[in-house]
């Protein structure tokens, strides 16, 4: 018997009292009782993305939130600036491209983080750009970017600021109002604690002025749609009641504990991971770590792929390998949605006895201890 | 106490055994573990779509393979043929609008079931038609169309065939490759047995060759990206893992029972209840009546929406009301999915007893017993 443990960035494990609220009795969704739920979810879900804009509900991948982001905000011949620091960065190309939008690229080098002052020199060289795509935590490359001075450049300018936080929200502090982010997205099955399927995507009133004209073609993904049913506890479309169930249950348990704890909670395994990593005699590969997930460097001479398979196969821990250009030479530990410190030193515990069974010369459980130094 | 009972057609009743497998540890979509449950998955989805060719599945709501099927197969300046009995025929046409698509429109009277005599002549008129888009059951009107003689007059000619079968699908029979039907949608809460939150579409090669040249903007939704994850049991989204290993326990259970008994079961229901109907004095609304839900006239003097709310607020049975046009003139009583005999008498009873409380002359036990009758 091994237990199965999620360890990647998403999925990431279930609470069991959320599985079963999602295993009751499935209830019709244009019905007063329903309306309620949805009611108290809308309104959680702002306290959650920190917003007093309406956040928007889809039944989808967070790539369906992405899109969505793309095809409301944007109109024919609009110019987009998208911040590419890794594969979910390079998606927001890939959709304006899909709909014809010019998209200039401020490509980083993976595992950098964005500079705002290179954002700000974009936005003066390209004054057609109606929207700023940038990523809080770049999944692939374990970067959290400082959407904070970014979001101070382009609020000063006619430009909307949307910010990818599927992997981050929960995890990576992202104050949407403060900061004046206008559009932030997330998943269902990140920070949030549930299962994949469902999407979400809060609105600011400068936004809401580019989705009054966007001509963009969309029809499920239509927000202008959502804005209406939204004001009567409505959803255009049948929603995913089982997941929204569960929805109402995570956003009770985050609230419980309070944002700023859970924050803190992210900020204090993704720390004990990373000083566990570099003891153990690892480097972290991202120049500015997001508390969502950890990327290590594959040492030299060490089989990537292998460590990520043996972790899987033999010992239960499904954490990530590296993505695309990345493939083999990171592995990704998450200590993301429901995580505490048993899950970190179970993480680094499995990671060490792999490494040394790849023949790494590691010395085991040192940097089990100093995470246990952090935690005691 | 009053038991929570799900008689609208759709969502429908998930079966218990379903919800737990839902609530099972929540794995990682990107391995072989679930990869093995997604081919199965696959394989079996081709059976219920009685189809050789590859199902396709989305997280979204069924609204969701309707644009799917639309952006795919359609290119720039084609004209699509829509066959429009209800608010969801209609939806193909606003779905075309919505992609500068031109759409002949076959207006049907609310009620009535589509003529492939008409559908014939119009393909004749409109010779630029790439695609018809048909309804197998209308679920606003509770009409099943005769998919297999509109097949058949149109594989006679260039244009493709999409049906919309999301409630339809293993209620009413649908002989996909026989049939001649290229493309077939589906959702996860209807005849599937599951929550919301998953869509199907099944693609002939005849289709395909469409798909291929297709030029109209998409992303999400893009087949080509599907079929290219298909191959790999893959997906090339985060697939919806919970609603998916839901969908692998609903698919063993209807090829368990047997297609052909399903599709048994639910003629029996429906005849059962359009007699009962009958037998109480009221009259079926639609002229060729779909096994998976039945709309019944209200009559003159009753208040259908009271009946309505009244079944849902005081005898805990969720039926449906009458949408758009059909607003408090017909009210529909789904046996769809999870349902057996005495569901059926449990709604026939519950109709019956709350006609009495409206002061309608009924008398109480004749539809029941008429009920009875055919299922002893």
């Amino acid at each position: 018997m091994k237990k199965y443990r999620l360890m990647s960035p998403g999925p990431t494990p279930v609470p069991e009292k959320v599985l079963l609220r999602m295993a009751d009795t499935i209830i019709h969704h244009r019905t007063p009782r329903f309306r309620a739920v949805l009611k108290g979810v809308n309104d959680k879900l702002k306290k959650v993305f920190r917003t007093d804009n309406p956040v928007f509900i889809f039944a989808s991948s967070g790539t369906g939130a992405m899109e969505a982001s793309v095809v409301n905000v944007l109109s024919k011949g609009d110019k987009a600036l998208v911040i590419r620091g890794g594969k979910f960065g390079e998606r927001f190309t890939e959709i304006c491209q899909a709909y014809g939008i010019e998209a200039v690229n401020y490509d980083l080098t993976w595992g950098e983080a964005a500079d705002a002052v290179v954002v700000e020199k974009l936005l003066k060289e390209n004054p057609g750009v109606k929207a700023v795509y940038a990523t809080l935590c770049e999944t692939s490359t374990g970067v959290v970017n400082d959407i904070k001075e970014i979001a101070k450049v382009v609020s000063s300018t006619d430009a909307v600021l949307v910010v990818d936080a599927i992997s981050g929200l929960s995890a990576d502090d992202l104050r949407t109002d403060e900061w004046g982010v206008d559009v932030a997205l997330c998943g269902s099955q990140k920070g949030l604690m549930l299962p994949p399927g469902l999407a979400f995507l809060s609105l600011s009133p400068k936004a809401e002025k580019l989705v009054e004209r966007s001509d963009l073609p969309k029809y499920y993904f239509c927000l202008k749609a959502a804005m209406k049913s939204y004001g009567k506890d409505d959803t255009p479309w049948t929603p995913a009641v089982s997941l929204i169930m569960g929805l109402d249950a995570v956003l009770d348990m985050l609230l419980e504990e309070g944002l700023d704890n859970v924050l803190t909670r992210h900020a204090r395994l993704a720390h004990a991971t990373r000083e566990a990593v570099k003891a153990i005699g690892l480097e972290i590969f991202s120049r500015r770590p997001s508390n969502a997930v950890t990327s290590v460097r594959v040492p030299e001479g060490l089989d990537g792929a292998a460590l990520v398979k043996k972790m899987r196969d033999e010992q239960g821990v499904t954490i990530a390998g590296g993505q695309a250009a990345l493939k083999g030479r990171i592995f990704r530990l998450a200590h993301l949605g429901y995580m505490d410190e048993y899950d970190t030193i179970t993480a680094i515990a499995g990671v060490e006895m792999v490494l040394s069974q790849l023949g790494y010369g590691v010395e085991l459980g040192k940097g089990v201890a100093r995470a246990q130094e952090l935690f005691k």
